[in-house]
């Protein structure tokens, strides 16, 4: 069953700042990319009609550490671990490599924390995952979430 | 009747791209603001549950002439002008200021159609304007449409 | 020569507002990956350093017409076309096109004119083309930038 | 010495999302909206040209916990308290309280770690906080941060 998920991109000139690197805050912006391209492998969609009611999959908690910056088209790695599969819940850890270095380097690290509800009326409510996505997924070898490093 | 508004606000380092300047996208980011504000202004909302069924303004036509960079921590004053009052439609004229020149300096103009429609399962329908809006705001003159420049 | 570029995106969850469509500022977003593959394919980078000194390209005009809405995780092509070359700037057109409609359908006609300048202390002043960009690329055939569609 | 700052802003329609919620990472761009006033109100700017060389401050972590969604129009008060101050790198703690909520809510909390850097030929160097900042703010009690809440 997957339990993880690689997608890479390369960065957007809108996505930097006048520091002359990317800002912060895309970091998520790639994350979420990676997240949602692993759902849709999956054969469903992060904003689903799939489930009856629909869900979606609001974040309870994100952090990311940022080791070394990355700038106007460089190529990003955003490796997707799935860390934690819980009765509503789900987590997330994220290893973005920068592809363009010699040999590729670790730029960030990151966790997200998604729960998944229903929207009635405009009011989120917590709701167990639907089957069709907890079915198929699992969580990393816990040495893999812990070296956090890709096995060659 | 109304048929101006003006909001200030400063330039955010978020805003900012690796040419040291404001990308040129958050222009719109700008008007869009004033526009909501304008809206507000007059006791509504440009999300507004208060039609039935609620209508939303999407956008049919934008466009922007930028004429001298914003940089962080500018403040820029956005002058709306309600250029074009239709049926379904709002055409309004955006005027860019940097006021911590001096003298202020016009750094760019724009223009923004919004179309008012229902959104009935998902479909975009064209629709009058909302009675309560149509009947508070109105062209501005002619000579300030021209002119583009706000009266003294 | 080439006079045109096609790229392809999928929409993602962020660049979606409360409306359940995609936020008309982010065609322009669209518009500029666009813009820099298509440099970027010819061997070139939109912040070159390849030119002595370095140019950028700020807009001075922006302009999109849209005809109908994106949504999350529809396919995009963005069609750019050589509009005009200038001494000192370029205009392109663009065609957008949603993929997975059948047929696919056109949602949003751009225009962007870009200078070419040198940032010298700050100050952005307007230069001629990188010779080697300038060789490289041509107008796009009339009929092309009159139709505004692909040929088959 | 100041230990905290406090910003209120209003939810803009972009920063909405197909949830029709704010997209959390702009949470982030209200932190870090509070935080650039915060350095303001001092006298100084976050992207100072007052210290040279001139310093910027990338992050090297950030993490944010959602306890409530943000919609349109909203009005956010973001409470900036300085967390840590150390030699080259400021932490910053953030509630974000819902206003317009009765009682206002706290609808999230976050963390911005701060280094202060060089920018010298696009290498990015730690280096200790300028004087004029480090001077003017002192760690915020630790009740006021255990406690996380504003007090009355």
């Amino acid at each position: 069953m997957p339990y993880e998920f690689k997608l890479v991109r390369r960065v957007e000139f809108i996505e930097t700042d006048m520091a002359g690197i990317v800002h912060y805050s895309n970091f998520f912006r790639y994350m979420e990319a990676a997240e949602t391209a692993f759902i849709r492998s999956l054969g469903f969609s992060i904003w689903t009609q799939q489930a009856e009611p629909p869900v979606g999959w609001p974040r309870v908690h994100v952090e990311c550490d940022y080791k070394s910056p990355l700038r106007f088209e460089d190529e990003v790695e955003i490796h997707l671990l799935v860390a934690e599969k819980k009765a509503k819940a789900i987590s997330y850890a994220f290893r973005l490599r920068k592809l363009n270095a010699h040999p590729p380097v670790e730029v960030a690290r990151g966790v997200v924390t998604a729960v998944c509800v229903t929207h009635v009326h405009g009011k989120l409510t917590a709701t167990p995952l639907p089957k069709f996505i907890a079915d198929q997924i699992e969580v990393a070898p816990k040495e893999l979430l812990d070296a956090g490093k890709p096995r060659a």
